[in-house]
């Protein structure tokens, strides 16, 4: 039997462990965090940092997880089954996350942020403090969503991301924007104003350039490109899927 | 008794910590290294790596100082009391930094650079070479300040940036700017020249957008949102916040 | 005898190290890894991750190379001789890249790239799956090469980046995109075209703006600052550095 819990591996005495949870060399579980049945957590990974920000509820991290290494996680946030992480990623306290959350390598969640379900980001998104994004939502690297209209100030104001929104690499999103659903905001974009759903912007400052349903792929030039649904299906569930698939047939 | 230093730290001869330091799991604390009382070192932190790039002088941590998770800090570069950094920061030899610096989680602080006291940096900020910087400067995340004109060359200058300054997320300033007193950069923007003291820029090349007098709070328009000192005090010590305040009292 | 290998490490059985390797403390070498002789892997990296999207060969580090630390590998990608990494970068499968390769810390190359000879990132470049870099190409600090036209599908085009090429910091390249040899793409630009060969292209989108033969070095105006090659050698062998003095020598 392959020991699951590498001797390295620092638990702390209160910390919950479900069955069949591996934890990789070096991790450190603190004592407050809550893992599920079936998560692997890599090396180097620490859990259930301490902070007097939180509410004093533990980190849970819910069944079938896989957390990659190096990541960096405190107390008094929860995620839904099927998290999945990059490296190195860091997320602060008090985020409500739902199901198969992707965080990319190196991504920053600031604290006070919630996710719904299936939503997932790439290499090195930074998530302000008090972010609400939606489910099925796509953030490429390099996104920022910020917080703070006069910075520096008290006066915080979190973005929000509705559902199916993508949001191209390296685009900024300013305090208390709304990005509307089935959205696309271009790379290297700033929004600075509330984005209409189904909209294409781009440029700073972002300016409406197109509807999504005019953009064509590029392979197949016949297919519009969105929404996205109807021909990109990795990783969801078939059930999903099936009603994505519905919903455009007549 | 707690164990301040954990049983797997590893610490060589020749660094010296003062009273009351913390070394967390899997750290490792090279020989030239000064640590003052009081200090804090996260799990995994790895501190004064040798370089032929410094002068051979210790890296030095004042008093009080807590230095997060994963950080990696080369020799040769001295911070002042109060130091405070994210996880995962980088910094190099030969910076000299004032008391109660702040470094944002995965900053990049490239060698030769130097702060004055109180100056904060927010996520993934990347200091380049040379930069200077000054007291109460606020660089918020993936800030970047470039070093040279003419990419690859050795013709490097570094960035100027004042007492006060605000440059918010994701702009860049670029070779010798000068960005002065109590001025704001705009998010996003590309800096080519140099800011006026009180100014608003913004946009790629930046402009002059406003006076940084002219902006306004959004919870509270009657207020002006600059001097920002006016009205956000979060972790200063009384005397300055009293300070600030007299000086705007008639 | 100093021990090469620190009693923290852990190699995998099956690792192949060559002589004279030195693997610093809380490193982890898996099985499906070479590491020629003569080389460096710093604290707490983790070579030779195991996954399904790789051909099944093993990460080949070739001799004389410098991996810094916290630095992360997957199997099934090779290197040339010379690779030096900064900290904390992160290289994925199934990408192949020539001699000497520098990528900065906190880099992340994202798989199925390649790069030729003498190529160099610095700081918190990300490198999107399918890029094809030629040689001796510059990329700055948060360089972003894209390869999803119309995000997300399953329609990626890497980007192509000619030899000699530079491109400042805080650059976006689009997918499919190619960048002409001994070209520059300046700081901040989002590059949306084809750069054409000796083109300065800046702005979003970025627009050409020179030619590099038009811009001269900061310190010595009488000097063009392009091609780099007349002016900038460090590190670069004296066989090359002397047939790039030739070939401008009547």
């Amino acid at each position: 039997m392959t020991r699951l819990i590498h001797e390295t591996a620092i638990i702390e005495s209160g910390a919950k462990l479900g069955h069949n949870v591996e934890v990789g060399p070096y991790a450190i579980i603190h004592r407050n965090v809550v893992i599920e049945d079936d998560c692997k957590i890599g090396s180097y990974c620490e859990l259930g940092i301490e902070t007097s920000l939180g509410d004093g509820s533990p980190l849970i991290i819910a069944k079938n997880s896989n957390i990659r290494s190096r990541s960096t996680f405190y107390e008094s946030s929860s995620f839904g089954e099927n998290l999945v992480t990059g490296h190195s990623v860091i997320v602060r306290e008090n985020t409500k996350a739902g199901k198969s959350l992707q965080i990319g390598s190196m991504s920053d969640i600031q604290g006070d942020c919630s996710f719904g379900d299936h939503t997932r980001m790439q290499s090195n998104v930074f998530v302000g403090k008090m972010s609400q994004i939606g489910s099925f939502v796509w953030l490429f690297p390099y996104v920022i969503l910020t917080n703070d209209p006069t910075p520096p100030s008290n006066d915080l104001i979190g973005v929000t991301i509705e559902d199916f929104a993508a949001i191209a690499a390296a685009s900024v999103i300013l305090p208390g924007v709304k990005v509307g659903a089935h959205s696309l905001v271009a790379a290297h974009a700033c929004v600075t104003k509330d984005v209409p759903s189904g909209a294409v912007v781009g440029g700073t400052p972002a300016k409406i350039i197109a509807e999504t349903k005019d953009i064509h792929l590029r392979n197949d030039p016949s297919q519009s490109a969105y929404p996205w649904t109807q021909h990109f299906h990795r990783g969801y569930p078939d059930d999903i899927v099936k009603s994505w698939k519905n919903q455009f047939t007549k």
